[in-house]
């Protein structure tokens, strides 16, 4: 494994997406969100998704040049057609319009339909944030969850991600999937040969599986489901994870008369690959409108210190927040640089030679 | 336990608050939010409460007359001081608000402070989807629930509520505590005389107790924590269920500058009772901003439809979406009458002998 610098990994990034025919704004921003997500420690949706979003660019899946349309404005909202182009371009422009109307009404909501992977969920919070704004982020995504009672993959994991400015160095920001858990997580056990928690996932039958190999498979053929937050039924409150899973499906695509459910498998009914067709709603509200941006960063600041300075759990050292691990983790990753792995190294090579990339940056030079 | 005709309860409920001193048209909101909640079988927060508010106005804890007050406001957002009033009064006036600034600009959002228990969650909702809008409702509470590796109760169980109509006859409604359970259900096992599950409650040192009773001694005392949804630790997702308290918690303190975690305890330092100050959040957002209401309403049918329609759990016969038990619950109800044991029924001689109320509708007549 070698530790390569995130700069040089942004580079990369963004050099792989301009040679697939995407603009120099629009590789920026791609480079940033994917970057932002290694930078906090999520590797399952950082550079390690490169080679996907170039595969899916090639294979026609994914317009490189992205061209979301606004099929319908108020002044607080916006509907827009991501007319397939790139999750992460049409969720970057829908959180700033979302941010404009926010600073000029007090709130802004944009649901989009029709778009791509985008990415960290917690990215476009973080965009509010900067503005002084607290910032939401919703997305579907294709079916892996089973709904409380039944053991069929129904819903995506339907992630949730919130964030707000405090007085402290870093931002409280909440970003989770709607299960327990999420197929990048079971990958990073597969790689280390772990056991999967009896908890996360189970079969047709609603027996446990955790041979994480048996369910990586299993889940690609419909015979695992993952289980929603609050675990099997309802006396965990399994059945609360659930209805969050919804509430996020209706934002992403009820709102936009947009593709749910079985509609987001990506492939048709021959099993030929098709367009994602996912959908996204991002929520911006301006603080001020409440009070001086400074008296709430400096209030959020007293509830997280409260929080944190809780007695204890024996055995346990520290309280965190959310989005604390994370801004630790990229603080340790800005100076030592972002793990870089051999099977990870031999993706970005394909992706090099693939796109004619020189001077290589990884693998045989 | 008798069965009582649900209007004859709501009638008791208003003629409580008028002789408490609440006006003609508070009393009615009050008992409409109230009987709301035994309609859908949430015995945790209706006519059993009654007794509560009445000892709460008393005692002076509640101002009987409400005058909640606009501090600052903007076209979409307002904050309010709730100055200590009935929080169902000020959570009824303050959902109106933002549903009426949804429909002149899009989305409408109340934040409000200094207020009081404010009943059931899921009402406010149900409000924005009488008005075809999508509605959220937000509040802080009385500190029960352990933060992820910690064992003191420091959060509340701070609820999240998320109402939207569709094609059905009935409304999606999602109304949960961000806890696994809460105080009310283990009062109902505790009446039962059943054990409490493993996963719900931990003491001190961390470790489950099962005992109801011991636990609402020990709830009390702050000798025990509620768990987050996703339970202890971090391996079935407990941070999750902590982190979505902590986002109710800064919508429902941190916008207004008010009350939250140990400030929402109920005493002082010298052990006296206090006002509760908890917070809300109201949110309402305008579908017709996006879509036309009734495409919407097929919209959200379908996904519902499809969810219910997915392969069932062994020995499962049916899948539910939120809001449809409570919906089976309230028409049987409303057929048969809301079920008043000896308990309830001795409370509410209580209330009528305390206040004087004639004919006597409860208890020896």
């Amino acid at each position: 494994m070698r530790l390569i610098p995130y700069d040089n990994i942004s580079l990369f990034i963004e050099n792989a997406f301009l040679r697939s025919g995407v603009s120099g704004g629009d590789a920026r921003i791609c480079a940033d969100i994917l970057i932002t997500s290694d930078l906090r420690g999520i590797e399952s949706h950082g550079i390690g998704r490169l080679k996907m979003y170039i595969e899916r660019i090639q294979k026609g899946l994914i317009e490189p040049v992205s061209k979301p349309q606004i099929i319908r404005e108020s002044p607080t909202t916006a509907l827009i057609d991501g007319n397939h182009g790139i999750g992460m371009v049409i969720g970057h422009q829908s959180m700033n319009i979302a941010i404009a109307k926010a600073k000029e009404f007090g709130m802004g909501a944009v649901a989009v339909r029709n778009s791509t992977h985008f990415g960290i969920d917690g990215y476009y919070p973080l965009m509010a944030v900067k503005s002084g704004m607290i910032g939401m982020s919703f997305t579907n995504a294709r079916p892996s969850v089973a709904p409380t009672f039944s053991t069929q993959p129904v819903l995506g994991t339907n992630p949730i991600a919130f964030g707000a400015p405090s007085d402290e160095e870093f931002p409280f920001l909440f970003d989770a999937a709607t299960s327990i858990t999420q197929r990048g997580k079971i990958e990073v056990l597969n790689r280390k040969e772990k056991p999967v928690s009896e908890y996360w996932v189970i079969d047709n039958h609603g027996n446990p599986i955790q041979d994480a190999d048996k369910i990586l498979q299993s889940l690609l053929e419909k015979e695992a489901a993952l289980l929603p937050l609050g675990g099997a039924g309802e006396v965990t409150g399994g059945h609360k994870g659930y209805g969050l899973s919804v509430i996020v499906e209706i934002l992403s695509s009820s709102l936009q008369s947009g593709a749910f459910l079985s509609a987001l498998s990506g492939f048709d009914e021959e099993g030929n690959e098709t367009r994602f067709r996912v959908g996204h709603f991002f929520f911006a509200l301006n603080i001020e409108s409440f009070l001086p941006l400074e008296e709430f960063k400096g209030n959020l600041g007293t509830l997280l210190r409260e929080l944190r300075s809780a007695k204890k759990s024996p055995g346990k050292e520290r309280i965190y927040t959310a989005g604390e691990k994370e801004f630790l983790t990229e603080m340790q990753i800005k100076k030592g640089g972002i793990p870089v792995n051999e099977n990870l190294e031999n993706d970005l090579h394909q992706v090099e030679v693939f796109l004619d990339m020189r001077p290589f940056q990884f693998g045989k030079k």
